[in-house]
């Protein structure tokens, strides 16, 4: 975009008009329509159908030139050829923001096509997304532009977690994905084609957004390098971003040019343009999920001592691995911590780090070990492995946990494996902000990478 | 162990005695045998306790010495100085298998009286398992002898993998993981310090064993190298073997040695050693997990060419970037593939690999483009992604995939991502074995893997 825009209005919008609302079910602007009326979206709503006096039971308008009252969002669903027309009624009616979900534009060729909607963006200064793209979701606006049924997707809880993704597959898995998780999403933006908003403009917008804390990412390329990278350095200075970039290599650069007519670019320099962004990458989906969980709620360590209690050996043998691969350290417990432990432990417990406190640990031997290990000044961060399935483990350990964690102003997060039990504990834990891992690698990395991050922003914001 | 023994009666015991079998709600002898008697066992019980005449409404008797019936196992769960004393009795009484279940032996630096064990099971030549080990579990056989609350723990179904895990706690823990997966269980086998019976012994039977199809292996330490590699060597050619080891770091490696004794020794050497015995190694348990999956339904691949045909570009993007790095090749459709495909989908669809079928294929569109690739001669293994975030994506979506699947001599992998409505989707797909991926760089890497494995046995069994 070539002016700079608030793009509050996209986001959290008091009137919505959708263009092509269908009276079909199953069509995108029917979907779209509906799943504003249930969703509990209490501003106005304008359904636009040349077709139809009333859809969904709502008054039902020829032309956005027919509403008569401010708009500030636009969602326009209709065929590609017929979307600059609807621009042009737009302008003339003083739309405030556009999302253009239709695809058929530069992806399959037709950059003409492309290029008329974006001049006709400019010529009356409107901000708009897309086209090839989801839109834009609020939960806090309770503001949703996505085509998908509601039913194939569970939405994510309201908090500070924002997505942004070029690509609407990626980007309505990873909600449901983050749905099962304890924290919650501020804003969703999947931007398509980057015609007119691009990644600059929304990161420009995010980094100034009280709502979020965290920007998470999915990108195939980028417009405009310089600006993406000056723009970056500022926000990971306010708060992280967690990138994945999709064409990594060669055959995926080639996959994405033909999906949104990314130039993918040499992955290398994208991946140094990162790193001195002080981005964290994700490799995997599941990783993107798990670095945002852990910059969603975990403080930034002070260094990079880790100490590990445990139920379950092999899992603590394994951290102790995963701490070492990932650069951390396993910490040495202070004088004072030993002789605790000393008193507060079995006879066979070894007092070491990992502390394997065995199998029938119940939430006395935990309450015991957290008392004495939270409060070491030799210990930067806590790993708490719990695994459910032990004769010892169950919803008392998992209070007990969370009442530690309330008082913490270190890291601590937990690792619990398994399944139905294990989950029930999870999302108990996660609810109160105490985020649980699943495997000792996940959790190790997202240390690494918290602690990667408080380096930077140490580095970094002192210049 | 000194000599050769079969394992088959520990495994399908038709008589088992509980040495320690208490009427106490909770202590572990309590535990097993009531696991035994709520899992359907229907073979003989003997409950042994010095202190009572009935337990679970069984008779209950003082020693082994006074059942006077064949015992194919005894479960020993008695405090570790009580169990050389049991041991001979069992001894005497002519037990054919022993599980000691018991900790509190070389893990806590009691090496002479595991020493003592070991000399009392070599005198009456009894394999015995353990100590300080969750011992054996056959679904098939509904036998038992983890002392795991039940409802903390979900079981897997009866399957062609069998798990044989050194710490009881990653057993348990992967147990109840692949209890969420379509494949199920041969058998479990926790076998702690290793004092008689060890990986050599293990790997011996279950090469061997008929129901299994896929051996799984945590490992800590191994104590006869030579004779491992040997035997893993000639299992390899018969069998995948799917391999984590703990103690891979320095540190990790002291934490393994105080849990079950092991000297983890460098594991550039167990490394090495696991390859050349044609291994398939796990640096997580998700991977752990993900490759048994593999090897537990896909035939052997016959190259490295692989099409990926999808419902969401980006997720097509980023498993592009997954099979490129890891080693395998995006493949190119035959002129035939390319005809049909470009008769049967809409225009919008560029006919290249990956084939972005949009987010409103259906399962016509998917029939379509699985009839045209499935036959195609250029390509050696195929992965599905069905993103049922999506309007076109439904059961019978599923149902089309599995119907091609069961005709299919190729690997077929599904990749779907998401929560409810696709984990519910992905039962009914692995129930008929189609494996379910949740991530791109998980089913690149399985099928990498599998590829791996098929080279491997081609380069050997020729020799």
């Amino acid at each position: 975009m070539d002016y700079k825009a608030n793009l509050h209005k996209m986001l959290k919008p008091r009137s919505v008009a959708i263009i092509g609302a269908s009276r079909n079910p199953g069509k995108v602007g029917n979907v779209i329509l509906n799943n504003y009326l249930d969703g509990g979206y209490d501003g106005k709503l304008y359904p636009v159908n040349r077709n139809a006096d009333m859809v969904s039971g709502l008054k039902a308008y020829k032309s956005v030139l027919d509403i008569h009252s401010s708009i500030d969002l636009a969602v326009i669903a209709i065929p590609a050829e017929f979307v600059p027309a609807a621009m042009e009624e737009c302008g003339k009616a003083k739309v405030k923001n556009i999302v253009v979900v239709s695809g058929g534009f530069a992806e399959v060729g037709a950059t003409e096509l492309q290029d008329k909607m974006v001049n006709i963006a400019n010529k009356y200064k409107i901000p708009t997304l897309g086209p090839n793209c989801l839109g834009v979701m609020d939960p806090r606006a309770r503001s949703d532009t996505m085509f998908l049924p509601t039913y194939k997707l569970s939405k994510p809880k309201i908090g500070g977690v924002s997505f942004v993704s070029q690509s609407g597959a990626v980007g309505s898995t990873v909600l449901d994905m983050i749905a099962k998780e304890g924290f919650g999403l501020s804003k969703f933006i999947s931007y398509g084609n980057a015609a007119h908003i691009d990644e600059v403009d929304i990161i420009d917008y995010l980094m100034h957004d009280e709502e979020t804390k965290v920007i998470v990412m999915y990108i195939e390329g980028v417009k405009h390098g310089r600006e993406f990278f000056e723009i970056a350095r500022k926000a990971t200075l306010k708060k992280p971003i967690v990138v994945i970039k999709g064409g990594q290599t060669a055959a995926g650069a080639q996959a994405a040019s033909s999906h949104t007519a990314s130039l993918a670019g040499s992955y290398e320099s994208y991946d140094a343009m990162f790193r001195q962004a002080g981005f964290s990458i994700a490799k995997d989906l599941s990783e993107l999920v798990y670095l945002a969980k852990i910059f969603a709620s975990e403080p930034l360590p002070n260094g990079k001592r880790v100490a590990v209690i445990t139920n379950g050996g092999g899992t603590g043998v394994l951290t102790t691995d995963a701490i070492s691969a990932n650069g951390l350290d396993v910490a040495e417990y202070s004088e004072q911590t030993k002789k605790e432990l000393r008193k507060c432990m079995p006879s066979i417990v070894n007092i070491r780090n990992p502390l394997d406190m065995a199998g029938d640990a119940d939430s006395k031997r935990y309450s015991d070990a957290m008392s004495a290990i939270s409060k070491d000044p030799n210990i930067d961060m806590l790993i708490v492995i719990t695994l459910f399935q032990t004769p010892g483990a169950d919803s008392s350990v998992a209070a007990k946990l969370i009442s530690y964690k309330s008082a913490m102003d270190k890291p601590m997060i937990v690792i619990s494996t398994g399944s139905d039990y294990t989950e029930m504990h999870k999302i108990m834990m996660e609810s109160t902000g105490l985020p649980v891992y699943d495997s000792p690698n996940a959790a190790a990395r997202s240390l690494a990478e918290l602690l990667k991050y408080a380096q930077y922003r140490n580095a970094y914001s002192k210049k």
